[in-house]
């Protein structure tokens, strides 16, 4: 029999049980509702650090879906995560993604006050959306705009922040989780360098599972 | 002044320069050749395992940029890769990227036959596009099935194989390294457990600046 003979279900399976096990060799125990979201951005990357640097407000996956079930907003820094994000789920829980990254506005408003378009797209994003999901993989000025925001006041109902890179990265996740605890806002951020649109995909898609799988079609039309 | 207020470019050199030091302090010397789609994949992951785990067949970066300058169609095996190829240089190739992936004839064949959507994909891919780029950042099967099919004489331009996870993952790699030396057909590969979109990107994207970067257009016409 060809290894190509193998069903999606079963390797989804063995994935997730050898996570499992790399987890418990490395001693590491995880709080059940953070999870699903660890152990979706072990599979995406098959990277371990992931397990200890990935940090969580207090409640932010209840919050994060609990917003997913009011249909909530995901606003994205790249046209990557938006293609990477589970459609089935999205459509289930009446959910839209935007990114104003490629706008034309945004990026003329950016060349004109001499900064990134990034940091631009997530004004935008604030004025559009301000109650979103804000996923943030690739760009720290992004995460260091909206962290400003949430200093003025914008309360998103969760910012997932992974940006990757060696300019700005670290300290973009420091400040936005010190003002994350601050204001209450809930935050799910990978610190230290590592990020990216598979790692930004990853936890929202495993918010996305869980919040499509408990969706309470009776509460949703009334709720 | 904020840290918002710094141009993409200088983000970019930045991210560069400590990209070289961090290779310096590994002791890692790149070819000429592979040194930008090392660089590049380091930049999009922050993780310098990459610096000892891509392997590259002979010529296969060369030969990588030759096909894109012919126009070489680029076959991917998730929607996040096609989202994060690099619009502008392909244009200015006339290179267009495939994922028959979400086929519903694709899906459809594959619960008959009891194989992944992975693999059909690629049998179609290589009857639709032959001489074609193949991108794999995610299915092992893909990359499985792509090397059965190059055994029975499939010659494409070049595959990246960076698939990710746990389940056949460092096998199929192993086996497309072997397979690939033996026929001539070019290969860039992450050995091990890691890749990913965001990898497949970066190294089809280092492919397709230079490929923009050096293009000449009076050849290109009459090639």
């Amino acid at each position: 029999m060809s290894v190509t003979h193998i069903s999606p279900g079963d390797i989804e399976r063995t994935n997730m049980e050898i996570i499992a096990e790399g987890l418990a060799r490395m001693g590491v125990v995880l709080s059940e509702k953070n999870e699903a979201v660890v152990k979706r951005v072990i599979h995406a990357t098959a990277d371990f650090d992931f397990a200890r640097t990935l940090d969580f407000t207090p409640s932010a996956v209840e919050r994060g879906i609990a917003a997913l079930h009011r249909g909530a907003a995901i606003i994205t820094d790249t046209n990557m995560i938006m293609a990477g994000l589970s459609r089935p789920s999205m459509e289930k829980l009446d959910c839209a993604a935007h990114s104003y990254m490629a706008d034309e506005d945004v990026a003329h408003m950016a060349k004109e006050r001499g900064v990134t378009r990034a940091a631009v797209s997530m004004e935008r994003a604030a004025a559009e959306h301000p109650g979103g999901i804000f996923v943030i993989g690739n760009a720290p000025t992004a995460l260091l705009r909206l962290e400003e925001l949430i200093q003025d006041g914008l309360r998103p109902a969760l910012v997932i922040g992974v940006p990757v890179g060696f300019v700005n990265v670290v300290e973009s996740k420091e400040r936005l989780l010190e003002t994350a605890l601050a204001c209450g806002v809930p935050a799910i951020l990978s610190m230290g360098r590592k990020g990216g649109s598979t790692v930004a995909a990853a936890i929202c898609n495993a918010l996305l599972y869980t919040a499509a799988g408990t969706l309470d079609p009776a509460r949703r039309g009334w709720g």
